[in-house]
This record gives structure tokens, sequence and C-alpha cells, in this order.
């Protein structure tokens, strides 16, 4: 980490400005500034260095927006960004999108493509394998790490592997964990911006429960509530707020589930109004400056019975766990491990249909996971989601979802939405 | 095609009910038949003899989809569906989505693993290894193709590719297209709920439409008529109807750019009320059963300049000749150099920025692609949106789409919303 360089300016509009001039009204970017951009490009080369790679080779377009701030749209047209051990990024570009990588300053070597599939007579991974070489990588010797063969499977995109366009000699590995790995610790300016992701997520879901009514659907709840929510967020953090990774929705989200399908961890939205007697299992959150946080709620129209109380409390209980072994020096593993213990314990093993959580940031879920199998040790920085669930066939879903930092003495809810039975009750 | 299965079918409630009952009313259900999966599955297996497979892995979601009807959530689990050449599906899913996949009558052999990563002991790789021996193709002489080596590269999932897994000495071949390929033609019932998406993405433009006011920020307007759009949807298409691939937004969408920043092709969208002279690049669309169609539009707020009506007049021409070149037999490149070549007629060439439009269907854009690299013949049944570009630096885009299935006598348009210059005069 490079704590100097992780402040979130702020910026005046003229370049002129004075300190006492009233014009100079600071506009806060709700963005990540060049300079870290920077220290994660030198923190990705001090790794590649350890792994004795030449270069790296990211086809995500998370992965690209992470060392360069270049969020895009991804479609058919392979993009990628290179990273050699010194000098600027490399970057594979259809002509789509040419003005908007120049936006990126950490990228001076643009490899701009016609097309796809033509790529004005030959696929865009022959020129990605033109611009390794233009790079001094796609040579005997040198070894290059990759993401993943080949760019996304996305929108029906095909061509050949990285491995069969360099043909000087190179090695190809995969090396798609470097980036991500990187990605477990956040800085000060994304713990930033995942708190403040968090108070619109808050905000969405407050009037996604205030607007509950019975025979309303959830669907449209929903979005009138996230509707008023992103309108009122766009204002409030002003000109310098643009959202970045969720381009077509909006930048306050809030949804849910209503009655038996909650049973199912990932159900399909469906659309039935509201009954008394509904189980709600709900979530909301924001894009600020690309981040994420997760906020769910486990809720029931109407009085709840003893049978939902029960299952309720069990989840508390399990979800407090988690909280509790989210300790640094600890294995997520062992963490788990406690949780796993406590559905024993409580003799509702066959209840648990998931892992407790997983890492949060710009993506959705990444990487690291609360899981048996992830070794990752636990340090301060990372960030989480604590949601253990309850699952009963024919009753309901039990699920609440915090978003955590870890701190030296162990995690600290970001997510401030009370979680308490009586909160979550609807009496309508 | 196999029309005879292919009619959409209508359901009563009740298993008992008469043809007299006035109990039964039947649902439209708007999504694909079994019968069509079936026919699907067969029509897979015809391909895959042809090319002399023994198996086939989808890693990818919709692939999956389409030949069972499994829409789901993508995260860091990975899931698969595999065909062999006779007998039912296999398929990897996490424990998550156990009871979500026996909704799917077609897959008779989920291999059902616990969680990502842990995979209870093993990499679920290993658990698709184990079920590709099961059905008898992990073996010396068997051929598997896939869509990928590995599982998409969602949520930071990572792990060994199939040719790492596959110990029986069987090959490991790629065949991404051939699931696309059979794609390329859509079903009476596809074009029906394509179709019927026109109709939705209309209504979420005209109610943009009627929404625009000075001042007021794109992302509102939108989201205001987005929303009402799909309650109507939601309501006039009955309790049969639900979203399967726009999961968390909503089943009707529009959105737009304006100002400047329409002279690049795929802006991320951005704040500022609307002013006079505004030039807005707009897109509509909705999920029916699945299946998606575009509506894009180029429209100006208050007197257009002359210098706009030419470049919309362009854009008019170009968009009309590549509605005249798709005619069947002859290549997609084919027609794609009819629009080139009336670019360069008019001398704007340079402000071509993409080729002029995609297949669509369960996907947004989709393979094959009208463009000079695309040598797929032209055929009846095939959906492509129309959408040559015209981007002048510091005035704006230039872009209508609408969406066209291909006829025996050349293109269809399905899109209904209004085209010309009059219609695209917003006078506030």
């Amino acid at each position: 980490m490079a704590s100097d360089t992780e402040t979130m300016a702020t910026k005046g509009d003229g370049a002129a400005e004075s300190a006492t001039s009233h014009a100079a009204t600071p506009t806060i970017q709700w963005q990540i500034e060049q300079p870290e951009y920077d220290a994660r490009v030198a923190r990705v080369r001090e790794e590649m260095e350890a792994r004795g790679l030449d270069a790296l080779v990211l086809y995500h377009p998370l992965r690209m927006a992470y060392i360069s701030g270049f969020f895009h749209v991804s479609t058919e047209r392979p993009m990628a960004i290179v990273v050699t051990l010194s000098g600027g990024l490399g970057a594979l570009i259809p002509m789509l999108e040419r003005e908007h990588i120049a936006k990126s300053p950490g990228v001076d070597r643009p490899k701009v493509y016609p097309e796809y599939p033509t790529g004005g007579g030959k696929h865009p991974q022959y020129h990605l394998a033109d611009l390794l070489g233009e790079m001094g990588v796609n040579r005997a010797g040198a070894t290059i790490g990759c993401d993943g063969l080949n760019y996304i499977d996305a929108n029906g995109y095909d061509g050949p592997l990285l491995t069969e366009v360099v043909d000087g000699g190179a090695t190809v590995t995969r090396a798609r964990d470097l980036v991500d790995k990187l990605r477990y610790i956040k800085s000060e300016t994304e713990l930033l911006f995942i708190r403040e992701s968090c108070v619109w997520g808050n905000l969405a879901h407050r009037l996604m429960q205030e607007k509950l009514a019975l025979g309303r659907s959830p669907m449209d709840i929903s979005h009138e509530a996230a509707t008023e929510a992103s309108r009122t967020m766009i204002a409030a953090l002003g000109p310098g707020y643009q959202p970045l990774t969720n381009h077509w929705g909006m930048p306050a989200t809030v949804m849910f589930h209503a009655g038996r399908s909650t049973s199912l961890p990932h159900g399909l939205p469906d659309a039935p109004g509201l009954r008394r007697g509904d189980i709600l299992v709900t979530g909301a959150g924001s894009d600020v400056g690309g981040y994420n946080s997760e906020l769910e709620r486990t809720m029931i129209i109407g009085e709840p019975t003893p049978e939902f109380e029960r299952h309720f409390g069990y989840m508390m209980l399990l979800q407090q766990a988690a909280f509790d072994a989210l300790v640094p020096g600890r294995t997520l593993a062992e963490a788990e491990a406690d949780v796993v213990a406590l559905y024993a314990e409580l003799g509702i093993g066959e209840t648990q249909r998931h892992h407790s959580g997983h890492a949060i940031g710009l993506d959705f879920h990444e990487p690291p996971f609360i899981d048996l199998g992830d070794e990752t040790v636990i340090a301060p920085g990372m960030c989480f989601t604590v949601e253990p669930g309850v699952y009963v066939p024919g009753l309901g879903g039990f699920r609440h979802s915090d978003t955590v930092v870890i701190r030296d003495f162990g995690s600290e809810r970001f997510t401030f939405y009370p979680r308490d039975l009586e909160s979550m009750i609807v009496r309508l």
C-alpha cells in the first residue's frame, strides 16, 4: 500500500484558482486518482518480478480498470491491457474505444484494431501478439502471464488462444490470481468508497421498506425505491459522481424476493403481490467510484410465527459468529469452520446452502471467500460480506448480509441498517 | 428447425380442467417449452456427430440456458452442462442451485458439489471430470468439445483447465461456435418473443420521449420511464411472465446519452441536465422469455441545425442501405461492404466507428455480425440489429438501431418506432 498517494483529491475547476477565491469550490471526484493507479501498477510489477513474469496480459474488464481506471462496456470486441516490467501500459483496443482509452494516462501504447471479427484482415488476438512484440516480450526466453488464455466469453466472441498467437517462443502461463490477490487489501480511498456505497444502499433499502404494501409486486416497489434513492444519490454526490461498474442500471439498487422462493439462495425474481405472512429476503447496494457494497435483510410481512422467530434467531447467531470469527491472522477456512461448527451445534447443518461470505469491491463477489477451502490469512483492509444463511424448504430463507472491513481488532461493520427482529417486522 | 414443436403453448392452472370450464383460463407461459429444448439438443447432437465429438461441455450461462431452459445467476461457483450423443444431459452444479436445476427436465445427471472454492476437498473442475467419466467420455479415444477450457471468468473464479482435469486420455477441443451457430436461425417462438420484446422496448422509449424536460437528467428520465413501462409490461403479460436474462434490472429498459458524449459509440452515462441543442442517442429493449430486442434513436432537443440535419440524413441513408443489403444468400461481409461503399460515396468514411450490426436473441449482442470479416451466409430466421453510426467529434453521434428478422424477401423490421427526422425533434 502507498498510503501517501491514496487520499481522495478535491479539485477546483480552474487551473489559476487561488485559495481565497470563492470560485474555487472544490468538487469531489468520486474516482480513484492517477497516483493510486501508478502505485497499483508498481505493486503488480513487484509481484511479476517475484513470479518471474516479463509481461502480464489482463483481459477481464475489472482487472483492466483496477490498474488503469479504464472502465468500459464489454462486448464481443476483445480488449486487454499489457503490463511489462517498466514503461507505460499497452492496451488492445477496438477503434470504438480509441478516445475512451486516451482518458487513462497510464496507457501509452494503445494498439487499435478496426473491428471484430474482421480485425482489418487479422484476428484481434494477432494484433495483441504484435503489441507484445513491440513491447519486447514476444520472444524466446520471455514469460508472459495472463488472466486467461483468451478474451472473456462475452457476446459470442471467439478466437485463437494466446498460446496460439504468441509465435516468438515465449512461455505463456496463467496468473489470474496476481491482480486479484492485490485487490484483497483495500486502500483508504477504496474503503471510503465502499463505506459511501453503504450509505446509498441503506437509503434504497429504507425507501423500499417504507413502500412495502400488501398486493404490490416486489419489482414495482424495488424499482420505485431504487429510482428515488439514485436520484437523491446523484444530487448529493454532485457533478464529480459517475456510476462506473453498474453501467445500465441505477447507481443505487434494491430488490427482494418474497414468500417461499426465498428458500432458494439465488432465486430469480417473480411477480405476485405481497401477502401477509410473506418472508422477504432483500438486497441493496450502490456504485461509488466503481466500488460496491452489499446489504441484505430477512423481513416478514405481519407478525412472525414462532417458527420464523426460531430460524431468524439461528441466523442472527450464525452471523454474529461470523463477525466474531473474522480476526486478522486466522485463515478464512478457520473462520468458516467456526460458523459450520455452530450450524452443527444448533442442529441445523442441513439448512446451510453456501459459505458465509465473499470479498467485495470493484466486483459484487470477488476472492477471497469465507469458505472451508480458502486458506487466505485474514488481514486488515480486507472487505467482506458476512451472510450465513438458513434455508428451510416450505418455510423460507433467512439471511442478513452486512459489509465489513477487517481492522486490527477484528471486523468492523460498514453496513448500519438495523438487524434486530423487531426492526424486520413490517406490520401492514 | 422443428416447426411442429415450436408453437407457444397455453396452459391452464388445474390438471382436471375441462374445455367448458370457466376456470380453465389459459395462461400464456412466456418461456420456451420443453419440446423445443429437446429439438435443440437433437440438433446439437447432429452437429457433434458431424464434428466427431463424443461430448460437449458448455460453461457459458446462455449456452446452458439455450439447450436446457436453466436460466440462472452466474457467480464464482462454476456450472456447466454436458451433452453426449444419447441419453439426458449432465450438469455440474453447486449445492446452491440443486433445486433450481431440477426444474430443467432435460438435465437428468446433476453432479452437485458443495461449494466453491472448497468443492468438498476437490476443485469443482475435478467433479466435472468425474461426471465426464460417469457419462463414458473421460477415456482414451473420446473427443470432448467445449465452449472454453474453463468456466467463465466471473467473480474471480480460478481453477485448472479442462485439459488438466480430464485424465482418461480423451482429446479436448474448442467448439464454442457449435451452439452459437445453431442460435443463428431463430425458431417461430423465438421470433415471437423478440417481436414482443420490441413492443415493450417501444413503450419504454415512448414514455422516455414524453418525459424529456430541460434541466432533467438522462438517468432520472430513463429510470422513471423504464419503471413505468416495466410495471405495465408485467401487468399486460400476466402471471406466466418472468424476466429471465435481465435478472436484477427492469424487464423493460431505456437509457440515453446526451450532448457531445454521443460522439463516442459506447460512452458511459453522465449526469448533467438536458439543454436545448442536445443530441440524444437512446437505447430501449425488454426481456421476453429471455429474448431481447434493440431500439435506438438519434434525437435532438430543439430545432436541428443544418449540420445536424445533414448528418442525420447520412445516417438514414446508411441504415436504409443496410436494411436493403440483408438479402438471403448473400454474405454478411457483402452486406457490410455495401454500407462501407456508401460511407465512401458520401465522403464520410472517417465517421464510421463500428460495423453495421449484430445478431440478437438470448444475448444483447451475439454472432454473426454485419462485418467485413464475417462470411456467414444470410438466411431466413436470422435476427439482427441494423445500426450504422455516424460519429462526428465536437458535434455528436448519429445512430438508429432497429431489430430486423430475415425473411425470404429480405429484412423485415420488427422495430416500429418512428425513424424520420420530424419525429426525432423534441421541442421543449
